[in-house]
């Protein structure tokens, strides 16, 4: 049996390109004693991977050339040399960008297929939306009766940010780019508002859509839309600094407005965090937004793309805001 | 009687100058009932007051042009029409910049004038060390042995910040501008290093002066100092923003380096604080520094300008970093 599988060829320079990745065709491998194979149906493609790749020094060691990409993927078990998982069993697990992955049991988590998509264990039930959960409520320190600004909206987690500060009894604010996003983001999601960061007002729209200021703000993207989201933050607000995808291909160290003055007068509390940092809460957190999917109360949307072949098409698209919701690859499956 | 103060002529543009202020005399106000009448004997000049003549909202309303310039003066009550403090007492106040203030006794504090020098009272005993206290102990969370970097060390606030770091356990890193002044925070103050931001290779000799990293960054200062210690932070580090007086007379919005890429990556908290939040601590807190400074365990500097009229020169001077310690302005007494 043959596995397919993309490796880094070369570190990018600004925006990726394909050529900065390569197919590759090799065996697959058996389980050893305590591992299984999985066969994957979808896997990951999410803006921390551009770090990964920058050869930057972070908080995880950078891909090199010629490894395999990282990347959380989603797929059945065919093979097992585990007592704990049995082959048939849906798994989920970092099995980077290849068909078929052999890995060991204990890093695996079995998923309920019957319960929803298996895709969705990768967005709104996987890293994307513990990500919206734990920035909200375990950094943002969410309180009732606020309002919530989120950028990229309309994204696997700024969805998700939205609807769970509405289900927390707050104003949510999405910003995210163009028209049909911002549609999506009032219709489809339920934010009691949406400003298109493209638009022409932007700020202006922003202050029209926050008539109390902005209580928390749940940063995806970066750069000018938070230099603009900053200049309305109230008295003692917080801000979860989740990720800065407008940054992320810059080649020269971006530069802007300083903003540790809007600190000192607003009293302004930012913390950065990883969704990895709140592991031990994963169980009942997914737990809690199983039952809200299962309810109807928390919705999402993805991008579904097709084929091992076209993974770096869709990563590189996703680094552009090319999808909506959660940007997956379809490997196998129905 | 005369009482000569200083009102604001002009809105300042960038670095303040001597004929944004002017120089009045007017009749001395008896106090109404509850009221006392000060002979101030020190007054403040800090750098919050270049925001309170900036116009820009804030925090608090700005001065008015032809208004008393704010601030903070300690002296001794010559007339009393309230129950509460007799005429000898020594009190500070926000009394402005003037020679006599006439001033509700509820907003004046009793300070004993045996147990050390009344100027001490406008710093290490007043707002400066308080200032120091809170973003150490209530912003930053110190942990003992951790390492302490302040910026503007040789300061009111700067040199009760490492000595206090020292005082709970931690190294404290000063960075100050000038050998004169990184002297004086190695050997008066006490820290463990003191790095010279005027001097060649500041990056390099701060990084040298922080094996460990930063574990807590009390920020005074701003701009490029700032951005220098935002690369030797470490994960799980916090920063108490509490001044950024390099930006203060900047006359278009400061630009600089992207900071918030940093705080996900090593988990940044950031917190912007005024000392005025956390009053209700004041008395214990005014207790423990008067201790520290009896036992000789918090040593202070000051700066003293003479009469009112130099008041401006003093205030323009520290704001481009003149001083040493404490700026104050002795308008009477021995």
């Amino acid at each position: 049996m043959t596995n397919r599988r993309i490796v880094l060829a070369a570190r990018p320079v600004g925006v990726p390109k394909p050529s900065d990745f390569r197919l590759e065709e090799v065996p697959v491998f058996s389980p050893a004693a305590g591992e299984c194979l999985v066969k994957v149906h979808f896997m990951s493609v999410d803006p921390y991977m551009r770090g990964r790749i920058s050869g930057r020094k972070s908080y995880a060691a950078p891909v090199e050339i010629g490894q395999t990409m990282v990347g959380a993927s989603v797929g059945e078990v065919i093979e097992s040399n585990s007592d704990r998982i049995a082959v048939g069993n849906y798994v989920t697990g970092g099995l980077g960008w290849q068909e078929y992955a052999t890995a060991p049991a204990d890093e695996l988590r079995v998923v309920d297929a019957s319960a929803a998509p298996l895709s969705a264990y990768l967005g709104v039930l996987g890293m994307p939306g513990l990500t919206a959960y734990y920035g909200l409520l375990k950094v943002a320190g969410l309180q009732s009766g606020e309002t919530v600004c989120v950028s990229g909206a309309a994204g696997a987690v700024g969805s998700a940010v939205g609807q769970i500060a509405r289900l927390h009894g707050c104003r949510a604010v999405g910003i995210a780019g163009g028209a049909e996003k911002c549609s999506l983001v009032t219709e489809e999601f339920g934010f009691d508002a949406a400003v298109d960061y493209k638009g022409e007002g932007f700020f202006h729209a922003l202050r029209a859509a926050s008539p109390d200021g902005i209580d928390v703000y749940f940063d995806n993207v970066g750069g000018p839309v938070t230099d603009a989201v900053f200049q309305l933050l109230n008295v003692r607000s917080r801000v979860a600094i989740c990720g800065q995808i407008s940054q992320y291909n810059a080649i020269d160290a971006p530069v802007g407005p300083r903003l540790l003055w809007h600190f000192i007068t607003k009293r302004i509390r930012a913390e950065g965090f990883l969704v990895f940092d709140f592991r031990e809460h994963d169980d009942e957190s997914l737990a809690q937004m199983a039952e809200w999917v299962r309810n109807g109360k928390l919705k999402y949307r993805e991008t579904v793309a097709e084929g091992i072949e076209n993974a770096p098409a869709a990563f590189i698209g996703m680094l552009g805001g090319a999808n909506i919701g959660k940007q997956v690859v379809k490997l196998a499956g129905d």
